[in-house]
């Protein structure tokens, strides 16, 4: 099954837009655990195990992962992830950008070695450094847009002197000449929700995945007006909290917390789509 | 000492301005190498033994390492630089682009777990995407900026309503409001000479990454009258090549055809900047 495929099918099962970003930081961590970089595998997995039924995908950034040599604990998480919830996709967070060969070898470590189903990268670099991951059939490949920092600015609002703004741009050519293979989707911050829906105009039928909402303070009612498109066109939102689940009590009772929290998320988010 | 002074006194006491880039394809390995990632560390060692005094700097690409598992061996590759190279500063090529706590993961894995000297990073998400690395004190931050690949143009040649193309608009950041702390420099594709022209005048201080000699066709000398600036502005390049050095012959003469290569090229940058 293709990425599209998989979401689209998750977020039925599920009844979800709800994806839970997998940022483990070991400070953070409940209890015994605390402080140990040797329990993000084990950390992760309480996450996943009480949380599959309730969302659409999951999100593990690597970067929480790399910066403790814990690429090993990544394979083994996503291999859980597989096992326990088969039908919910795992987007790998990784805003890879480059090009050519280089290319290739990301692609090799995000769909071969990590088996993900989908990856984020970066479109700074054009056309040839998203067309060799496109290579790899049925993957999904998520081009930052809009981003929800406020340095998101700096670049991607720029107005060009044909009158669009750079991510108006960016969006559609994502959703025009660079989509071939109908595997592409944008990331739009929940912070931006005018915005999310002028990316939603221009890509009237990508996925769009939306971080933001809960700890950087997007608000999820008003993201999902603007990028959700009922009807019969197949346009999903998948819409990314990490913090605000993962980090949501601080002793053993973190996973039934972090439930709670993703069960609300859901219910808030699809309530504001006119499900519940 | 900082990258930049790293930088300088490896450029005068070896006389280059040439970077090896280590991008190891065990497809390409020399002899019973071929094929074999477990030997990614003794065919990159391999290539800085033969070329250490030739160079003013070394840039492994990440990518070539994580594909294969390799991150072990990237960490004991660039211990060995540290160890038989020490004045050669250590640029890890990763092109990284992220916010916040993301973003500080990121930099312990290049500056904690590598001990890299600098990294390259995309400026996409602006400049809270690259202020938590300049907390790393002394550390070079590379940020792409005109690359040599044909998509380059997609977005960095796009003009602006300001009248300045994104990679100008860009290049005036780096030098100004961003460099508050002398951290920056960046990466210019060989391809474009007079783009690094452009760039140079806008930003005359910032060190210049250039890849793109070589295996992508740029032209060493166009590129040294492009972006060296002579005289006592202390403007430095760093001309990047990968695979014409790497992979000079197929056989177990490899190193010493490295360091042949390595050599001419030093050379032919040194006499388009009026040296030798």
């Amino acid at each position: 099954m293709s990425f599209t495929e998989i979401l689209h099918s998750a977020q039925r099962a599920n009844d979800s837009m709800l994806c839970v970003g997998l940022d483990p930081e070991p400070a953070k961590f409940p209890g015994a655990w605390k402080g140990d970089a040797a329990r993000i595998l084990d950390f992760c997995a309480s996450i996943v195990d009480a949380t599959h039924d309730l969302v659409c995908a999951f999100k593990p950034q690597i970067a929480y992962f790399a910066a403790h040599r814990a690429e090993d604990q990544l394979e083994r998480l996503i291999a859980h992830i597989h096992r326990v919830a088969p039908g919910v996709p795992v987007i790998l967070d990784a805003k890879r950008g480059d090009i050519g060969a280089t290319a290739e070898q990301y692609a090799a470590e995000a769909f071969e070695r990590y088996q993900a189903d989908a990856l984020t990268l970066s479109p700074f670099m054009g056309f040839d450094s998203i067309e060799p991951y496109l290579r790899h059939a049925g993957k999904g490949l998520i081009l930052l847009c809009r981003t929800s920092n406020p340095g998101g600015d700096d670049l991607q609002a720029q107005r060009l002197a044909s009158g669009e703004l750079l991510y108006e741009h960016i969006a559609r050519l994502a959703a025009g000449p660079w989509n071939r293979s109908g595997q592409l989707g944008l990331v739009v911050g929940a912070t931006y929700p005018e915005e999310i829906a002028r990316v939603r105009a221009l890509a009237p039928t990508l996925p769009l995945l939306i971080p933001g909402i809960g700890a950087q303070g997007g608000d999820a009612a008003a993201t999902v007006r603007a990028g959700w498109r009922g009807g019969e066109a197949p346009a999903p939102i998948i819409v990314s909290s990490s913090r605000a689940i993962l980090y949501a009590a601080p002793g053993e009772d973190h996973a039934a917390a972090a439930r709670a929290v993703a069960k609300a998320t859901r219910q808030a988010l699809n309530r504001a789509r006119g499900v519940n």
